[in-house]
Order: C-alpha cells, then structure tokens, then sequence
C-alpha cells in the first residue's frame, strides 16, 4: 500500500437552490436550530453550533431547487496548489473564484455527472458574537435551544447517471476513499459512499432513476444522540414539514436517518451514529442488489419516492411514482 | 384493608412567589419551553404543553420567594364537598375564593407546616390557538421546539418542621398515599412522598434545616426522556442558569433529577423516570439514616446546599453553609 | 358525573399459549431480559424486573398460538366479591378458579369475542433470591444486563369481531375507561384503548380482519427510554427476530413502538413513552377513518399484515395479505 | 503549515495488569458486553463489538495493577519503518517483538514517564465465528445483548511526573496532535490531550499527584448514546461496580463520562460523545487553572480521588486523600 499524503480535509459547506427563500431560511433556522451568518443579494449563510467555520451552507434564491455547489477544504495552501494542479493534468477544466461569505479563493470544477465542486483552503474561523457565546470554550458556538439542534453538515448525496464514475473521479483527483457501496447483478454501481477523513462518509452518489444528471439527492446534518433524531421528528410533525422516511436505521453506515423535504424544494436528511473507520486499509463494503432489497436496518422497505424523487423535481418522477 | 373513595384526583398548579418576575417569565417560557396563558395585576400564568387543564404555573410578583399556594383538583365536584366536609369536622379553617385564571371556586386551608393549600375542582380545559394547535389530536399543545420542552408539572417539595405531622394530614385529610420515608435513627421522619394516584409521588415534604415553617425546596417538571434531562442541562449551562446538583438519578423513587435555580429564588426540578405504583396495597418503602447517607443511585453525594438552601433564604442558611 | 368506586386495580398478566416453548422461553429470557421464575407440567412463568407480583407472563405450550386468559388484580378481596356479583347480575357465567402460580383464588369469565378473562385479588409479592436482589429497595428485582430489558406487561390487545361490544363489556363490568378509539364512517368501532388506571390503556380490542373471534394481537412490555425501544430493534435484528414494523411512534396514544414475532407465534410490542391520564373526567380522542388512514405519527404508513396477521393464524390471512 | 504524512493511524489496543484476573475478565465481558478472543499463559485478549482488529484488551495477571503497555497501529509498513527510524535519530531505545495474539512485529519503547509503547503495522482483522455473526455486513461482530454494549476502544489516560514532556515526545516522535490542555498558572502543564486522528483525543497524560511515575489513571470504552452511559450506570450499581464519578459531561473535550473501577484494581471510563476534529490547523484549547476549578460541564465538583487515585496504588495516595 502506497502512503497517501491526504490533501483533502473535509466537507466544508454546500449551496442549495431555493425556490422559497424565506421558507427555507425559516426551516433551517427554527425547524433545524440554525443561525443566519450572513446575507448577500441572493442568498443567505447559515452555520450550525458545531462548525470550526462562519457557514456550512449558502441557500440561493432560484427559480428551481437544487445543488449550487459543495466545497471541500484543503490541508494546506500547498495541498490546494497540489489539487488544481492534478486537476490540469487530467484534462479538468476549471476556474478560480475570488471567495466568498467564510472563505478566501476557490477552485471550481464540475464532476463528471455535472455538478459543480469547489476546493479551498483560506476559511474564516467563526467567532460568536457575545449573545451566542458558547458556555464551553472547546465549542463555536452556544448550543441553540431552538428546533433540532443540529451540530454540523454531515454529508452531502447527489444524484448521478453513473455513480461509479463520479467515485473514480472523486478518488482520483481529491484523494477520497471508498467506504461502502451498491454494485448491481450487472455489475454497475447503484450507490457509492466516500469520505475525505475517519468519517465514514462524506459525499455519496446515487443512481438517479429519472436519468437526468446534475441532481441532489439530499444534504444531511447531525445531531448527537438518536434520541434527537426522534425528536426532531417531533418537531417536523408539529411544524408541519413533510416527513418522507425515518425514523429509522440505514443498514448501509448504520446511520440513524429522518429524511424531510424543506419548503424551498430540497430534501434533507437529519442522522445521527454510524461509525469511524480507523482502518487505514480499509476493505469498501460491497452491498449486492438482493441484499439492498432487503430493506433499511430494522426490516422497514424504503418508500418508492426515496429511489426516485430529487431536485430539481423533473417530470419523469411523477411517471415512475405512478407505476 | 377498607375500600377508598379516592377524591383527590391529581395535583394540578403551584404559585411560586418570585423576586425577579421577567427573570421568572423568560426562564419558565424560554429555558422549560412553558407558555404563557394568562395575565393579571401580580401574576404571570404558564402552561407545559402536556397538560390538559389551562395552567400550572402562576408566577407571582413577591418581595420574597417560595410557593404562594399549591392546589390538588378533586374527582368530582361531591367530592370537592367531601373533602371540606372533612378538613371542617377535623377543625382545620378555610374559605372558599372565587376563582382564578384556569379554575372556579377553591377551598383554601393551611398545611401544618403554614403552606397554603387549595382543593378545586371546576377547571378549564386548555384549547389550543391555531399557532399552538397540535399535530397529533391526543395532545393538548404542539411540542415546543424551544427550550427543554418540559411535559407536564410533576411534583412540589415542601420544607416543613415536621414532615411526618404534614404527611397524616395529607393522608387523613385529601387521601394522599405515602410511597417513600426516610426515617431517622429516632423514629423522626426526615422526609415523606405522597401521591394522589399511580405516580409515585406528586408532593414531599422534607424537613427543614434551618428551623422555619412554609418554606419551599422545589418543584418539579417532567420530561419525557432522561436524554431529555441531559439536554436541559446543556441548555441551563449555555443559559448561565446555576445548576445546584445533577443529571444524576435518585436512589429515592428512582427519577432522573436535575436541580437548578430559577433567577425569581426558587428551586426548580426537571425530572424524568421514576415509577408507576399498580399495587393497590402498596408497601411504603422506609430508608434509614444510614440508607440515605449513600448519597443518590450512582453513589453521588448530595452536594450540602441541598439540604439546606429553601425559598425564601433565610439567613440561618448561611451559618449551616459554612460549617 | 357520578362517583365512581374503582374496583379494578391493574392488568397483572397474561398467559399465552406458544408452538414452540422453548424458543418462547428464550425469546422472553434473552431478548427481552425477563426471568423465569416458575414452571409447571405445561406452562413456564416469567417476569420483568419492576413487577412487584411474582409474574406478568405465562407460557403454555400449545398446538396453536394464541392468549390463553389475561387477568386484572383487584383493589381488595370486596372489590373482588364486587365484580363478581355484578357479572353474576349481568348474568355472564363464570366460575372460580383455585390459584395459580404467583395468585391466590381467580375467577373466570369471557369476553363477548370470547377471550378468557380472569379478576383476582390475592397475590405474591415477589422477594427476589440473593443474586437477583436490587441495588435500590424500592426495586423489586435487580435490572437486567442482557436483552431488552423490558419493565414492566404494558398492555395486551385483542383481535375481536366487535370491538364496541367489547368495550361496553369492560366499562359495564369491571368499570375500566375509554381513553381513545377509532370509529368508522359507518359508526363502527374499529379499535379501542381502555384503562384501569392513569396509564392512558392496558387493554386493546381492534376489529378482526379474518372476522375470526377470540384472536390476539399483540401483548406489550415496557422500557423506560424510547432509545431502548431503538436498543430493542438492534438486539431482535442480531438475534433474527422478525421485526414487522417499527421503531416508530404511534399518533394514537403516542406510544414509541416495536412490533416483532416470537417464535411460539404470537407477536410481541415493545413499547415505551404515551402520556398519563390525570384528569378524572376525560374525554375519550376520537379518531375518524380519515384520520387513521394518514399511518403513523411521523408519518410512515402502517404495514398490512398489521390490519391482518393474529394469533392464532387463520388461513383468511394468507388471502387478504395477498390482495 | 509544512505538509504532512501521518504515519500513526489509531490508538489499537493496551495491556492492563490486573491483581484479580478472572474478576477483571468477568467485569468486561459482562458488565462491559466484551468478549474472550484469545488466551495465552498469562493474559486473557477480549474485544469490543465495533472493532475491526481482534482485540483491543490484553489482561495480564500480575501482582500490581497498572498498563503493561499500549499500542497504536501504523499506516503503513513503511510508516512503521519511518517511525522506528524517527526514534532511533532521538536516540529513543527500543526493541522489536515477535508480535502477539492479534497483531505481528511491533516495535517497543517507552515515553518519557516510562510507559511501554508499541507500534505495529501487520494486524488480524477479525472474522467474526457463526455464533457472532452480525446483521449487517459493515459490523464486525453482533451488537452484545448483554452488559454495556461498548463498541470499541477510545483512549488511555496515563499519568506523568511531566506530561507536558510526554506530549511533546508524542508529538515528535508519533505525530500526534495536540488538541486540548491545561496549562497551571506557572506555565506547567497539568494534563494534555493527544490525538492520532480525527477524534478529538486518542491519548492522555495527567500530572501525577503521588509523585510516582509509569502509572495508569484510566482506560476508556466507547458507548454510542449517552443515554448509554447513564444505562452502564445502573449496571454498574448492579453489580456493584464501584462507580467513582459521573455520569457527567466533562467540560473539556465534551465527552459524557462514567468512571469505574474494575476487580483488577483499574479505573475505566464508560465514554460518549465528544466531538471531531475536521479542521487541518486546528489550534488547541487551553485551559488555565481557574477554568479547570470550575469542575465538571454541569458544574459537578471533581471528586479528590479522581486528582489522586492511579494505577498501582501507591501509599502517598491515602495520605492526599485524608487532607
């Protein structure tokens, strides 16, 4: 085994696309326990309490829902330099963007599926102002007493024509490393999870249904304890927020999982649990199609919508849905 | 063993004297997640959200802390008569008032120990505002997404000069049943637990290490988790609220505890757990000087303040903290 | 509202009958973490540890599964005398029973779907042996390190061809009470949840599918935490038991819920949370077919063999699950 | 920032010396849910459920209680070479063994207080025989039904005349970071915490009270809720466990503690929580001697053994803990 010399950090934050902005900013904000950390004309930042970060995520006014962007963040200036080099040399093209809200330059690239990725490494450590001063100096912010309670974004999955490729991609050009997937009888890959650090997963691509390519599956943030995932299902049945899955356990990562969908027109998905890979040789585990059929961990099917619905929302879904 | 009658249906509010009214207002409504119901001259009225009458808490203006009055609701309106008819032919006085925000006529009479009592039973139902109204039909408020989201009032503990003198009271005069008692090396009664129904306990009496009659030591909230307990912790600590002892578990009735102190002067319990008392025939369970000196169920010393500080302070408090 | 004298305590245990004991036995005693604690030539009875009788379970082999009677304590040997006067009066024929295992003389009597009932007054505490004694001594039996963990019989519900027959049946008879229940568009009773006590039920009759009469449903134990409710999912899923829904949480009562067979055939919920009924007058929750029809309270729509499968199995099942 | 290659993968397993050696093995596989792996003469190897390696805990039998040694894994064969080059360059004696049960060649020395180390690249990964086989294929072995239910190693606190000389012989030496410390008001460090990977802390050293070196505070295992930790409470007081301390929230590094001392005369710490390191420059908490005397997050006082008791005893213990 190669020694690896990991360039990537971590998922540091992602844009999504709201067709209801103030829905959105209300949803993240009450529903989820976020705080607004900044507004341009478009769009406004969000951070959860956890984060080391001004914002994990920048919701963008738009006339569809969707991914803007997700941006990972380097080592090390040197590391970036190292990234948009090996980038150049296979052929990606690419641009540098001057920075935005909680982050210096970035390079933006698209993945093969389209979707549009940034790397970076000069952030804006976050400071809390005096009235969300943490009682505990080892966390960003205080702890919010408000919705969910969410600690940080978790991980973003996107919808692909062909998962396998955006994983080759992902491995080869940002280093990330294959924790877990789905590979069909035919032997395409369904479903593939990677991660950039001991997390088990950061970024997942999953076999969009509708064959269209660009899509969000669904961004996710975490909470501590399981019970806070109960919770916040609570909480979503009393604010009226559709609830389309969970709670419940994936077999796949172990997570606990809520899957809603907020008013902007964006899925997001509440977890708490899985598990650390210490192994630094790691074997992928490799799920099979009857294997995923059996369901989620405690035996629940998933819904039919969960393999189909994305965003933007396309016409084929209804087809498929009414099948 | 004599079949009973039992009157006494459930111990319904308490009035808590308080030296800071907004402080009071903003910890119930903010830090509990309580709301508030109603309004007069003096007095703040708050709801938790699991409660099917209109209030529990009444916060009143007060140059010094401790309970105003507390007050159990009957079965039924004969049995409100009963139980004058009684406290009258045992010669203890009262009078009836007219009424208060949530409730119709109340006979009031004092406890041994001087805390004034109320019996009622004329209530009003808590319906819900559209921006309050429930998911589920089943509960009478939406949960509070603010907050340490507490379900209902659990319990009131009373300091007394004479525990065992207030429990023969509660027990001859409104039917209460004694669960638990700590009895000294000299057969005193260092503190009792009475219930009105299948809760192990809805009122205490402790005795009082300072020598003064009708002071308080706390009430309670219940919270539906013991989770839920650690999380208001973590919301107290982020709030600046002082924690006296906990989360820990009582050896005595088995609840999940948390004590801290309200910024009006008083004592406030979050608790969860416990037990549910089926037995019709209960055996009350006696612990020895001895038994409580073990500290509580995971061997935690009671921290001194505890069996010392009451509301309102009294200066003795101070000479017996210091020793 | 009239006076009412409660004759009937709590719902002490129930018997039921399994093809398969052995596996019964250890399904009870491993997954879930009770202990046996008496045999005889057909049955074998188990407890949970909060039980203050000697057992809440009897298993009796049988050709086919099913309950064999489930049996409420009274309040005393008068209240017993009572209740069988009053069948006697409402000319239900019945006969006595000389004791059994953990209870003293028992009457016996069915239900109008013909379930056996039995009311009884006499009982043995349970003195755990040395190595099973509670740290606490307000425990009756110490809390177990394997399986569930479950505390205490919660409820049992029983399939029957009218359920509102039923429920007149218990409210005439033995004085429990409505709490809540599902009425049809055409006023039939398709379920009811009614109670001896503040526990919002312990016994449930919902309408038989197969229109067979003198089925099971389910019987119900409980855990303290609905996080081991989740604990419950991961030990049946390690131990091959098949779960058939859940965790989740039911919008009628509120329960947090597992529902999962045990290898006699007769399926088990492991159940935790739901709300107290402290207000003496009451006003049962109706829910309306509209309303039941929206699954869940998080939203997840109830699996059909729930509306189905009962115990014993009847051939009817197999063509409506196929539909 | 200089680039880095981390050679150290994970804390992978330590070596407790126990006076009692079949007390210490019933106490982790029963109260703790671990199990047997492997014997030898003299010591007994046991896992957690969740770990990939076979085994994290090697029992010694011995005449003093205390660490033989523990042991983390490297990335890579050639990390391995360059880590032993490293401390040959620092004049670092060491040696290599053969290997052991679970592991092969491991590289040995000792830190500045003269505790054994080791690092090792070659490992068993653990394959898990029928009977503990588990559901879900991304789980080493079945979650335990029984006892505590920990799910792997988390990390070993050793205490130290120096530990500031300790980390910073880590640090050179293994590459591991720094993430959190207490600095005394005269510049001295009184306890340090390291990491070799995203978790927060992987290694600790605390000041020594008695003056001793090479001792053991404690070792830790990971639970995956805190309600779990509360949970390993009440087994702990079942089986009378002697529990020193919590369960509370400790203020540095967050993470909910139970702290226990085994048969064998260890103290071990029933952990939770606690949180990730994703930044690449993250910069340490430090905290003064006045933020460390604030005790506990909750605000629970640190009890005098906790500053005082280690592994081995040693006579000046007695002597502390009587002033």
């Amino acid at each position: 085994m190669p020694d690896v010399v990991r360039d990537v950090a971590h998922l540091s934050h992602v844009e999504l696309l709201t067709t209801d902005p103030d829905g959105s900013i209300a949803y993240f904000r009450d529903a989820l326990g976020m705080e607004v950390v900044g507004r341009s004309k478009e769009s406004t930042y969000l951070r959860a309490f956890g984060e080391y970060e001004r914002c994990s995520l920048k919701l963008t006014a738009s006339s569809r829902a969707g991914v803007g962007h997700f941006a990972y963040r380097t080592v090390s200036a040197e590391a970036l330099d190292r990234r948009v080099q090996a980038l150049d040399r296979a052929g990606i093209q690419g641009d540098w963007l001057n920075g935005d809200v909680g982050h210096g330059p970035a390079y933006r690239f698209r993945d093969p599926d389209g979707h549009w990725l940034e790397v970076f490494f000069e952030t804006e450590r976050y400071v809390a102002p005096p009235e969300l001063a943490p009682a505990l100096k080892n966390q960003p912010m205080r702890y919010p007493s408000r919705g969910a309670g969410v600690r940080n974004l978790d991980h973003v999955n996107l919808l692909a024509l062909n998962p396998g490729a955006n994983r080759i991609f992902l491995e080869d050009n940002l280093g990330l490393r294959l924790s877990e997937q789905i590979v069909l009888d035919d032997g395409t890959e369904a479903a593939v999870w990677l991660t950039s650090g001991q997390k088990s997963y950061d970024v997942t691509y999953t076999r969009d249904a509708t064959d269209t390519s660009g899509r969000l599956h669904h961004i996710a943030y975490f909470v501590d304890q399981r019970e806070d995932v109960l919770r916040a299902a609570d909480i979503c049945l009393e604010f009226g927020i559709e609830i389309e899955s969970g709670p419940h356990k994936h077999a796949i990562q172990q997570t606990s999982f809520l899957y809603n969908w907020e008013p902007g027109g964006n899925r997001v998905e509440i977890c708490s649990g899985g598990y650390l890979i210490f192994a630094p040789d790691h074997k992928p585990v490799v799920w099979s199609q009857a294997e995923r059929a059996k369901g989620q961990a405690w035996g629940m099917k998933t819904v039919p919508s969960f393999h189909i619905r994305g965003s933007p929302s396309v016409p084929r879904e209804a087809e498929l849905l009414s099948r």
